[in-house]
């Protein structure tokens, strides 16, 4: 289901679109009209994300969104990163080696179209050796970030579904490491058995800074806590918002402690939407670290255009 | 769907049956039909757990099993323990507070029946209040283990869905401890992003150990490290067995490795099935622990023998 930015709609001729920055990710495909000003003149969502497309129905899917975006006559060119570059995606776009830049000139990757309208281009994600690891959509972000001027912060928290912790080094990424925080606690709770003990809509932050100390401490181990939270809420008071945001505080508290070497005296960069971000922040400041938060849409479409500017 | 095993089949006339030993779980029911000389003449099982059970339909559930061994004319025992106690079960049994026997003489719990032919007793779960733990059914199988003279192994590991280790002194059970690891197994292999890079039936005694050492190290953060399967699929040569068996390693070093003080030189009795038990034994040798296994089915027989004279 399409939706417009009812504020830009006004903007959204096809005369004004220079190019289109996708975001297009497992669950949802953002695009944006950018005008010859390098402005955002449109905005269009649907949740055709990678997971619901087969490679031969992606070009159908962007059309959908951006097709009145698209000059008369003329070649568009669109820049795309996330999932869409996935094996499993449009076009398998790579993974590049850390440490590298987070967007390398004439790196991009084309997409097959049937639309010669359509120029589409899709940004590699990056492959870390040793620990093993990959990042796909956050290497944008993190060029975001740094073409702002704002890389004074040289680590990078990305909560997530799969949370990036990302170490900068004047303006290369030098490592980085993944946590699945936010799919374990998707996974617990809504699929195990401690579900019903956090049912809750709200919070409580005492609880969440207990449960990180005890992280830092060293006193967490997962599936013995977790499990503790149903055993309280059969034998204890506690109710079902304090063991949720608990259960939060183990998971954050764990990803924390595993990174707290790195951390030092340096800021942290929280790139994210205000909500993911809001509870490391919270835990972070707890431990004595400076943040500041950045917004993780603003760095996308900083970053896509980054890497319009290397692909021209 | 009952079950009858065909090699006790002849013995399940209704004139040997002096009680019922039962093992209701979250997911099975377990009857053996027991003889005048304390043998077991008998033995059905049935798909019926207590999930899937509302209180009035427990009764229903067990007379399906056991009608034919009911004397005429004669009241029948049946002693059970699990689920079948919870406060979703057939009646809550409640929790006793450890420091405390396994089982105590009048602690048992009656379940109401319309057939006065059945005498149905419960066994109350454990409950430690700090850090907040429960157990239901081990108790039994504790109970089992220590009746037969063979607790010179103070520390039980017992291997399932939750994992309990329980440490016991001159036949008390003096504190346990859960640990959701194969829940959290379940939940990674079937439902995570990582499912896909764990489909094995195969198994790799070598990845399995090396991430128990890393869990003992302390080098693992389970959310990071479970990712890193996921990773190491995308970008290495390693294959689904060496993946799968090096996440089984992960959640059972992360067990272990909180347990460890806790071991020192004592050996350990692992009470569970063979399956489960075989990869515990495995990383508790590798740690240099001595390990006994205890058929888990005789344990919890054996322990209901134990309520049973104590409920008489």
């Amino acid at each position: 289901m399409a939706q417009t930015n009812s504020a830009s709609s006004a903007a959204q001729s096809a005369l004004d679109t220079r190019w289109i920055a996708a975001d297009w990710g497992t669950s949802n495909l953002r695009v944006w009209a950018i005008d010859a000003r390098g402005e955002i003149a449109g905005f269009r969502a649907s949740a055709k994300g990678m997971l619901k497309l087969q490679p031969h129905e992606f070009e159908g899917a962007l059309t959908d969104l951006v097709h009145s975006w698209l000059p008369i006559g003329e070649q568009i060119p669109v820049i795309a990163c996330g999932m869409v570059g996935a094996r499993q995606g449009w076009v398998d776009a790579g993974y590049r080696k850390v440490p590298c830049k987070p967007i390398e000139r004439n790196s991009l990757v084309s997409a097959p179209t049937e639309n010669r309208r359509l120029k589409v281009s899709i940004v590699p994600g990056l492959r870390q050796e040793s620990p093993a690891d990959v990042i796909r959509g956050e290497e944008t972000q993190i060029a975001g970030y740094i073409q702002n001027g704002i890389h004074d912060a040289p680590i990078a928290c990305m909560p997530g579904t799969h949370s990036k912790w990302v170490k900068l080094k004047a303006n290369r990424i030098e490592s980085f490491q993944t946590f699945m925080t936010g799919e374990f606690f998707s996974l617990i709770s809504n699929h195990s058995v401690v579900r019903d003990a956090v049912k809750s809509n709200d919070w409580r932050e005492n609880d969440f800074l207990e449960a990180v100390d005890e992280c830092l401490e060293g006193r967490v181990a997962l599936a013995a806590d977790v499990f503790g939270l149903r055993a309280r809420s059969l034998i204890s008071d506690d109710n079902t918002t304090c063991l949720r945001s608990r259960l939060s505080g183990l998971l954050i508290g764990q990803e924390l402690s595993a990174m707290r070497n790195s951390l030092g005296d340096k800021e942290v960069a929280i790139i994210g939407s205000r909500e993911l971000a809001r509870p490391y922040k919270s835990a972070l400041n707890h431990m004595g670290c400076k943040t500041k938060v950045i917004d993780g849409e603003m760095a996308t479409i900083d970053g896509l255009k980054t890497a319009r500017e290397l692909s021209v």
